[in-house]
């Protein structure tokens, strides 16, 4: 079973799953399928996923049959699982729970493409669909705090064998440190200000111009001004909204082409580099009304974070916290703007 | 110039080098170097270093010159400069700083041997007085509120191009966001318990002895309950101590032999990983006296934190904050433990 462990200096939570023991056969069955050349995320490869948790599809197709457009199944080795309660207990001086949760893949597009970039935005539009619908529908479910949808690209970048184009899904028992250190500031901010922290560094980006990378009438994408990373990109929607899964079928369409944009700016200037990228939305307030929340709705604000080429961490990171970016902001948002797409 | 920039959300600072700049120059020296076959860090090399702040010699060697068992130089790529003023200032709603700072090199053998694990413990003691007198020498400046020090080993590790075993020391105008949260959890910890989570750690596991890797009569290696890394390993000093720059000879020593042993076992246990140890020692506390340290006598405690094949960081851990480790620490433990060394 895995654990949810709590560092007890920290407070950081961290996921223990004992891999060795309940996914070796799982992933060799993975790792066997690649080397004959079987991609299990590929339209008419539906019998080597488990069983779809959603799709959109084209009327008149089965479920877990070709005929869909995106599909989300299951991790087949999860960090997560969602049957069974967290059981929140002590062992001695430390504190860990079951890790119950959600771990989800969305298949981007049934063809064997390789990059979110490369996909008309129409398709896109369908993604970001797909991720509304799931965090909608695990938003319902009390026991979890927060979804985070997240996405590696490349080899670099994440763990998984699968180069299909696809993102991951987690729905967790916890708000997670960094949404916490967000929502938390955000809350400082606004206490102080009175104003939303993100509204004003949109409205100031706008201003000054200097770090945009792109924009369109509903959407802005900036080198944030403390980028960690060499070409880090945000996307904020211009109108001040604390959840993404709020968006309607407009946004999504000016979003798809947004993030379709600035993922072929990343991919032409960096040489289709690796990246992460990490959908911050607000945190799970079914369980809890009023309190906590009491300003969240003025204070937090959803975002895309794209960070390329991240994997470069060091010492000086996990020693300090500290992130050294060898490239102003302010010369990679022109780097970005300057490609010819 | 490099500037600290400070994220206006999270309060997360980042240091922003503009490489492209200033060192193209001197990172093509050293490429160049290392294509030759020249490594700058062997004995007899010492004119391709800038020059050294501090060094354990023998009797009668000369400054740069052949003759010395440790070196400490200033990086010669600095991600921080030692001279001039903070220059705390705004940029519109943006607060930024001078990055000031010192960037040093520990070259901890004049030998070319790639693995501190390879040491003899009394050299690795040596490596450890460098430490302690750097450390002394800059929390004099009070300019500076922490020294970190850390070790970048194997090439996914870091982005250092020189192999050479050699650590790195940074001295921050600010207390590193790692550090501050260990030192507010080591708070909130003492100030309900009375006790040092850290003495209580060591207390538990002393006990249980399911996560201790090695111990000797002032040391002990375990694996945290909470590890973030498979095989991740924490080595404390058995008597709270706030500083490490306080360790006299016997305890250099004896933290000198847990350290070879702890990564010999890694190095045989897990073929010779890249790892990542980080030095977490007190903050500086000439600046300010009593007031927020008034306490820290009693909570904090130095430790050492190695993180090895720590790279492996996705979408996950830069999403939600949390880890993922695939190996449970006393499994990891029982690993390390029964390598024969």
């Amino acid at each position: 079973m895995s654990t949810l462990r709590r560092d007890p200096i920290t407070g950081r939570w961290v996921i223990n799953t004992d891999r060795t023991k309940d996914t070796s056969s799982s992933l060799t069955e993975m790792e066997k399928l690649s080397k004959k050349g079987i991609c299990p995320f590929c339209e008419g490869n539906e019998k080597y996923t488990p069983s779809e948790i959603f799709a959109l599809r084209n009327e008149g197709s089965e479920k877990d049959k070709p005929g869909w457009q995106v599909r989300v199944v299951p991790n087949i080795s999860p960090a997560l699982r969602v049957e069974g309660e967290l059981d929140r207990r002590a062992e001695l001086m430390y504190d860990l729970m079951n890790s119950v949760g959600a771990h989800e893949i969305i298949i981007e597009i049934p063809q064997h493409i390789l990059n979110l970039a490369d996909l008309e935005a129409s398709q896109i539009q369908k993604v970001l669909r797909a991720y509304k619908e799931r965090i909608q529908d695990l938003k319902k479910d009390k026991r979890f705090r927060s979804v985070v949808i997240f996405k590696n690209h490349g080899e670099r970048a994440g763990t998984s064998a699968i180069k299909h184009t696809h993102s991951q899904l987690i729905a967790l028992s916890i708000t997670p440190k960094n949404l916490k250190e967000e929502l938390k500031g955000a809350k400082e901010y606004y206490d102080y200000k009175q104003r939303c922290v993100y509204c004003d560094i949109i409205r100031q980006e706008l201003t000054t111009k200097k770090r945009i990378v792109s924009t369109n009438p509903h959407f802005v994408a900036i080198c944030p001004f403390a980028s960690r990373f060499s070409h880090e990109v945000w996307i904020l929607p211009k109108k001040h909204s604390v959840d993404f899964e709020q968006i309607d079928e407009e946004l999504g369409l000016s979003l798809a082409a947004l993030l379709k944009e600035v993922l072929l700016r990343l991919k032409i200037s960096l040489d289709d580099p690796p990246y992460v990228f990490v959908l911050h939305s607000g945190p799970n307030r079914t369980f809890r009304r009023g309190g906590a929340w009491k300003t969240l709705e003025e204070d937090y604000h959803w975002h895309v974070e794209i960070m390329p080429g991240y994997a470069r961490t060091g010492g000086i990171e996990w020693g300090t916290g500290f992130y050294i970016d060898s490239t102003t902001p302010e010369k990679a948002a022109e780097n970005l703007r300057k490609v010819k797409i």
